[in-house]
């Protein structure tokens, strides 16, 4: 238990990070410059938001789902104001999603980490409408989306009202994957899903909540000291980076702050992880695992790995330990679910509709499209891309790339759609790099049985041996904030430059048919990855496998964060947040 | 619609108060300081919670019974060690009630107003025990108070459990009194009781929800006008200090942040307020209730006086006008009702028992101390003092103080114990105030018949007549946080002083027994009050008359709400909440 006054911490601070204080000034400063300047923008194109789509039969009518990373992304990056935009959404705020484990322990207030969506879509010069709403179906063949207000006032039930699209853009998310383990809706068990969640802020007021009253309750006087074991027994269900940041928070947070308000039953306490594979963070470097492990290990947080759940009762939990077979089952006091995300209802329903029966996923083509619909996009969690493969494409590939029909492709030939081929196919870029391959002629020396041939040609049977191996590099890409926030950008662009584009497309040849494509297909950059561990350390995964565990990523995370918020206020509001915590600590009333 | 960028609001602020924000540093800066100390001082008295009071036989047992301005001031006074105390509370925090109306508005987070109580507990050497439960029934013959947890875990049911005590402390605070109103419990009308409840801290963010929710609602695209302003009507039921702040805060809240998100539906926002008096703020000076109603109109503020609120349903409320007797209705979105207070059932059943049967509200002696019981005390809202009349005591207060027994009193033999009458009776003291007389011999003058005679003197009916219109000057103190808090610290020091209070008492002559009382009796001081009336406006109505309405108030008020915050850290909490909002606006998510 680590309790510093303030000008300890201070001057501990001080020693140990000489120029990170100020940086914190010099955000809020920033901030409130940056404020007072997109304030000080007038607010344009107010005007009747019923009957709007009426009046303006000339614009297009973009009708965009979910306010989450892909949704607002999509909203803040479109700038083109010839599209008449509405969304729908059952939440009227945008959550800074990764920020949640912190919410759960009141390192960060909820309100610091969401904007409303209609501060973040009024200062635009686009016309966009919010219609507060769940979608409960969506009609491809009319171009209709059926929407359901989630409000409940005393006025009229809740009617269902429709809206009417030309451009669809689908950016829900996803629902929490339970594996259909028995018993987990029906119990006490919140619901903490992935980080990109934005119904999640209200579950992380519940966690919190739950937290403090097992406290109490473990303090009343009637309770035995068998009971309170079980009350403060705290169980986190998967081992990604939400539940291991779950953990060390809870962990932190008990240990230095409630530690000294409930001091009789502190140590009682018990934090237990499950994770169904070897290790945790298993999408990390192994030298974070370890060090994860390790750093869990020496806190007495309790790690089992190998261990599925497979009940959930109201008292206990049970598990399978994957190695032995054994059912294991113990009471908890709370549960906190953090495994893989599932599609909703309304998407399967969508995905019957249109075909895609077989997918567990809906798939969309490169540029986002849903396949078979050429009006309707999807983008964030509750989409992945159907990465064409290039020996589908083979043929035509062939055929494009041998101009004088000579039934041979020599490198000349080749070199002048190699450019296209690594844009449409980017597995074929990635099968070079990995290969260690600096040109095409490598490629192409690789399938030519004859390597004494001066001039290297291919026939089409060689080209398909060239090519044979580099599907096999498609991965799909992860279902994070990242993604989505990447993905909504790319989107918005598209959206803005759509006549532009129409007329000098700027992507690669059409293989199977004539021209270009109008746009470059999405190409996701991955900027590394943080797994906050407790005690102010930090563990980070760059670019290049640049690997940094501690205090400094500690930081680094801290800047990167505040730099990513959503708008100058959520910084503002999360920087004091901080400080806040910084000099009194986590707040443990019941609110 | 005012809306100023930061730089402008900022330049202003320093041109209208050159001085003023330079207070808010250092208030933040003096925050911090402090907060080291008190962070330093180490924690003393940690040792088993359960069976502590079996541990201790000989220190007296005090049942402290709720944790709002009595009680917690009674907690924060308590320095005597030689109690064992225990604290049974349905909420483990204290809240700065007189904040709420800012918290339904965003101004304010939530969790700035609240203090948890064991943070306020753990910082003594008195050992105090918190238990989160609730009181349901005081058992005063056993001395015993039962129990109930209001905790719901999955582990086991609500169960109770009893609490001994020496000394029992009752600060329980009311309910909200709804006239019994029909409909109003039943539907869905948010309870905005009166300044001082704890359980208010979760009824300010439901009313929080509420106002977005309407305003949502009735911009989704099938709602038709007349709905739209059905749902943008907002009820204020009675006029007090808390309606007319929030009433005030409410059309702040409209103008200057939901106009700007919701401009088609602005138009269309109307707030009534209700009073059933003749005017708003009746408690005030006349100039500040001319003032605030002024204010509202010009404003669009629609306010009803002499209009009692009859029946609440789904849809309408119901009002009578008192001078015609007309009954009008009309439909609602929210209505928030901020009326008197009345006893808590679980208070009336322990006034059954103790045979106050004939009473409205609990009454205690002068000492706080429920009557006709020893060792019971009760403070706050949930008690009022029965002023002892002179007139009951009058042949008791003659012959102690006629010492020659000859019948009559002379100046002298009263002037002796005038002091005394003065102290047990502050009805005496204030009516020779409000009387203009200088001295006890102008009260004797005044009743004796024969002006001419040199030595004034006093038979018994003399005296009577002399102290016939005194009993007049008694009334009730308002159920306000002030007097409670007075009376926690007051009963604090009482209880520290207990023993030596007992060998040296204090208090004046005890009329109808011997020696003296062991305290002098409590004594209310006003310290003024506030009223926020929107716009940066407050009026202030300080003792000797001063009355301050406008912008200089809104500092004053800001600055005596900041000093008078429970702890550094929710003083600096608020204040960085009041510069958030100052910079940035007050936040619409649904959060």
């Amino acid at each position: 238990m680590r309790s510093f006054s303030f000008f300890e911490r201070v001057s501990r601070a001080f020693h140990d990070y000489p120029s990170l204080p100020k940086l914190i000034v010099i955000f809020t400063a920033s901030g409130g410059g940056l404020v007072a300047y997109s304030d000080s923008k007038s607010y344009q194109g107010a005007k009747s938001v019923v009957g709007s789509s009426e009046a303006d039969n000339k614009k297009k009518r973009v009708v965009v789902l979910g306010t989450g990373w892909a949704g607002t992304s999509f909203l803040k990056g479109l700038k083109n104001s010839s599209y008449d935009v509405q969304v729908v959404s059952p939440r009227n705020y945008f959550a800074f999603t990764p920020l949640l484990p912190s919410v759960t322990c009141g390192t960060v207030e909820p309100r610091s980490i969401v904007e409303p969506i209609r501060n973040i879509v009024r200062k635009k010069n686009v016309e966009i409408h919010f219609w507060e709403a769940e979608c409960v179906k969506i009609d491809a063949k009319n171009n209709k989306v059926y929407c359901r207000p989630n409000l409940d006032t005393n006025l009229n039930g809740k009617e269902e009202f429709v809206v009417d699209y030309d451009y669809l853009v689908i950016a829900m998310g996803a629902r929490v994957n339970t594996f259909n383990t028995p018993g987990v809706v029906e119990n006490f068990v919140y619901f903490y899903m992935k980080m990109h969640y934005m119904q999640e802020v209200e579950d992380a007021q519940a966690i919190r909540r739950t937290v403090i009253d097992c406290f109490e309750k473990a303090s009343l006087p009637t309770v035995s000291d068998e009971e309170r074991k079980k009350m403060l027994h705290f169980v986190i269900v998967g081992g990604g980076p939400t539940g291991v940041e779950f953990s060390a928070e809870l962990h932190d947070f008990v240990n230095e702050d409630l530690a000294k308000l409930y001091p009789t039953v502190k140590e009682l306490v018990k934090i237990t992880l499950f994770e169904a594979g070897d290790h945790i963070l298993n999408m990390f470097d192994k030298r974070i695992t370890t060090f994860a492990e390790k750093k869990f290990q020496r806190e007495g947080i309790d790690l089992k790995t190998g261990s599925m759940v497979v009940k959930v009762s109201d008292k206990e939990i049970s598990t399978k330990e994957r190695s032995s077979g054994e059912i294991f089952s113990v009471p908890y006091g709370m549960v906190v679910w953090s495994t893989g995300i599932a599609t909703r209802p309304v998407i399967m329903d969508f995905m019957k509709q249109i075909g895609q029966t077989n997918r567990r996923v809906l798939a969309t083509d490169e540029w986002l499209r849903v396949e078979g619909l050429k009006n309707v996009y999807a983008l964030g969690d509750c989409a992945t891309i159907n990465q064409r493969k290039v020996m589908e494409d083979i043929s035509a590939i062939f055929s494009k790339a041998d101009t004088d029909k000579s039934g041979t492709l020599t490198v000349k030939e080749f070199e002048e759609v190699i450019a296209d081929i690594c844009e449409r196919y980017p597995q074929v870029e990635l099968y070079l790099k990995n290969n260690r391959m600096s040109s095409i002629v490598d490629l192409m020396k690789q399938s030519n049985v004859d390597n004494t041939k001066e001039s290297v040609e291919l026939d089409i049977e060689g080209l398909k041996l060239a090519f044979s191996e580099v599907d096999s590099q498609m991965k799909n890409l992860p279902a994070t904030a990242q993604v989505a926030a990447q993905q909504g950008t790319y989107l918005a662009d598209c959206f803005n430059r759509m006549e532009e584009c129409e007329k000098n497309p700027e992507g690669p040849i059409r293989f199977r048919e004539e021209g270009r494509h109008r746009f470059r297909p999405f190409r996701y950059k991955h900027f590394g990855q943080f797994a906050p561990l407790g005690g102010e350390q930090t563990a980070a995964q760059l670019p290049g496998d640049w690997v940094s565990i501690g205090r400094s990523s500690q930081w680094l995370w801290y800047s990167v964060y505040a730099s990513k918020l959503v708008s100058w206020r959520t910084r503002a509001l999360v920087i004091t947040d901080w400080t806040r915590r910084f000099i009194f600590g986590r707040d443990s009333s019941g609110i």
